[in-house]
């Protein structure tokens, strides 16, 4: 009798052990986020694909990926999105965009590029660029981004600090470069202001949880070498990355090619640009020398195949660009020239140019377009440590899917129906740095009647500049 | 005061006479449907555009198209849409895809063309393909079709008589060619039974208020001259149109080159296929002489944007199509080559790809792009006195599209917005021959639990097949 009671105890204890961990939430982690049940498209480097997977989030950071059965006897979840029936994925980062410019959507399109910009673009732009049309048009930009499928983007704009304001507030993640142009514009009447407002700028918004503040000097061939050169040493100072336009089309070359006798791509290097993080937007005339150099700086590059073929700039050599190891990532350029924010159209445009101006149709596989759109996209905005992939540790940058609709089914392969009939207008919910933005396809953060009302009221004004600008 | 009388009574008449006229239903023309206050796109030949108009229908037919307070005036209507704040349309023309095809959609993607056929397309064909393969497959299309934006479609597949039944259950609009090819198919052991199903499919389907029956002969190439001749002669015994693919891709043009000495669109000429109603798909590869033939003998073209690219087959010179005069439509191509059935997505990547492929941003505009997934496709199928624009006395097909997203944000011009952010998620309301089939975004006329449930039993079977097959 005196061996059998510890003997009893022991086991006692033990099963009060395994009834407490097993059945009260005391003994589970807590979590602020629990999102379970759908299939997880992680876009990890292996590819793991998990059918009935989970995603655990606490606060920022995603803390676990698993099975959701498993992530359910782990965790206890102070919220709970139920993705059953949904894919389960990153937020797309967009690699490229001027976001206030959706204002600008569709008021010209089927033109050539050079009336384009002096008859509407320029005249508009001249007439209405503000800091108050900035932030309405930054706050439509992020309704649409939240809306579709972005969690993450690249801007080039004016008064970026305006758009910082509104884009964090709406609750994005965006690298958000302040212009550097030759010519006056609407925050600057020179490109030393331009510089001035970018160092105020990197130094009021270093350190954010969101924006990730950078210089961006506009285009080889609308800046002077000194200034180009001014502008990487002043990014390098604050260790911020420089966001710049290169080899978007055939003219541009051969004015390069004449007033420097290099290639873009070339020019820069030989002026040190790319000496510190760099994304490059374009990038659609670069020969194999350029490639190698660029995937040897580790310059990102962004391609954006609506805009370059709505323009008619041409198809970049994007395989090439994989098969030389530059990190590539997917843009949607501004909303004047695609005319959308929508990074599922430019996967499926991005997959399909390939095929077409390599005639390969394996060229650019679904596979990899979605990579481009997420972890690859990441890595070319040198965030690939934080954002891009789920995977335990990773900032809680993540979508929801539906994919219920005629149009998706059947459904044999996730990935194919990502790249090839997903649209923006099918993601549910919206998740960044662990804040739900989006649910139920709801806009949270921002009220979009007010915001679709604002820029409405300011597209007025775009009118009215453009038929005056065209009267004149 | 005798004179005073008659007056004071023909004043009170005619007050009379104008209440009644104003206020009440019995001095208004009594129409079965009315969709009122909507910007009324027309697509007819002056491109009129009403903001604020309505169309009024009765039975299958519009009877008026105008100003919303003219047409409320005028017309009492057994059912009413309110399309304030959508645009109202014509249904969109699908001029060739493979509706049951949908159940292979995404099944492979990716690959060289004849691998894909070989080790995909043709296992599974094989393996699955019966009536009721088809009847599953064509109600899901005609789900996708109707949630979308279109209201016609032309269509080459086999067991047609199937896909024309469960087409008219749905209520859509069709025209379905029967196919004819060399090699033993699911319906049809030899090219003669092809033939004899055909000739029965014609007899059985003439009139039809919805179906137009047609002879499908599958391709230059995969026909003897004597086959193809057959056809043509069949379809003439029965008025019937003809539909075909033709120079898809260099190969085809190689191979006929060699074999006939002349174009795949000469040589099927000098067999006299196109003496009669035809509609030819994808004419990628058609020269100058071709054009002009085509254009004289009033071929029909489908361009396919989105399959082309996707298989790398090359860009269809749809502008110089339109210069030739030639009946120039739009196509999705079956939804293995797609991957879906959207008409808008065809407009878009229509306009994108001939800027692209012409080096010109101004080729294939907006309106043109447009016209060509309404009246052009209509005239390309024949169908034009019928269909293709909403004017008084054609047949009511008619959508409206929701444009109170912010992606729709603010709208300049409402066919750039149609072209370049629309989607077919955004159409609220399907009317075809005046019935309402989709009516705020709820289809009426199938079951989409039903539908979608079977279509995923069916897919179980082709993936049996394709594992099966790629185990060989």
């Amino acid at each position: 009798m005196k061996r059998a009671a510890p003997l009893a105890l022991i086991v006692l204890a033990a099963m009060i052990a395994l009834f407490w961990r097993g059945s009260t939430p005391a003994g589970k982690s807590v979590v602020s986020l629990l999102i379970t049940g759908g299939t997880v498209v992680t876009m990890d480097e292996s590819g793991t694909v998990l059918s009935n997977g989970a995603v655990a989030i606490d606060g920022a950071t995603i803390v676990a990926v698993g099975a959701a059965g498993d992530l359910d006897a782990r965790y206890s979840a102070r919220d709970r999105i139920d993705a059953r029936g949904q894919i389960v994925m990153p937020g797309l980062v967009n690699t490229h965009t001027h976001a206030p410019m959706v204002l600008f959507r569709g008021l010209a399109d089927d033109m050539a590029l050079m009336d384009w910009l002096t008859q509407y673009i320029f005249p508009a732009e001249k007439a209405t660029v503000s800091p108050e049309f900035v932030r309405v048009g930054t706050r439509l930009a992020a309704l649409e981004m939240i809306e579709s499928d972005t969690t993450t983007y690249a801007d080039m704009y004016y008064f970026e600090e305006v758009i910082a304001e509104a884009t964090k507030s709406a609750g994005l993640r965006a690298m958000l470069g302040q212009t550097i142009i030759r010519f006056p514009v609407a925050d600057a009447a020179t490109p030393e202001e331009a510089l001035n407002r970018a160092g105020a700028f990197l130094r009021e918004w270093a350190n954010d949880e969101l924006i990730v503040p950078a210089v961006a000097p506009h285009a080889p061939y609308t800046l002077t070498p000194e200034t180009l050169k001014s502008a990487r040493a002043l990014a390098n100072t604050y260790s911020a990355p420089m966001l710049i336009h290169l080899a978007e089309t055939r003219d541009e070359v051969d004015t390069i090619a004449k007033e420097r006798q290099a290639s873009p791509a070339m020019y820069l290097d030989s002026l040190g640009l790319w000496n510190g993080r760099s994304l490059a937007a374009h990038a659609v005339w670069v020969d194999d020398a350029d490639m190698t150099m660029l995937a040897a700086r580790g310059v990102g590059l962004s391609h954006n195949p609506e805009s370059n073929m709505k323009l008619a700039s041409g198809a970049a050599p994007v395989a090439a660009w994989l098969t030389h190891g530059i990190r590539a990532g997917l843009g949607t350029d501004g909303a004047a020239s695609n005319n959308d924010l929508d990074m599922f159209e430019a996967m499926r445009t991005a997959a399909l140019l390939q095929k077409h101006a390599s005639g390969d149709p394996r060229a650019l596989p679904a596979r990899q377009a979605l990579e481009m759109a997420t972890r690859r996209g990441a890595a070319a905005l040198g965030l690939d440590g934080k954002i891009g992939t789920l995977q335990a540790g990773k900032l809680a940058d993540v979508i929801t899917v539906s994919t219920s609709s005629a149009r998706q089914t059947p459904m044999f392969d996730p990935l194919s129906h990502l790249v090839y009939v997903t649209r923006g207008t099918d993601v549910r919910t919206t998740v960044v740095n662990g804040r739900v933005l989006m649910r139920e396809g709801r806009v949270l953060t921002l009220d979009r009647v007010t915001v679709i009302k604002e820029a409405n009221a300011m597209a007025e004004k775009v009118r009215a500049a453009v038929s005056k600008g065209a009267g004149q």
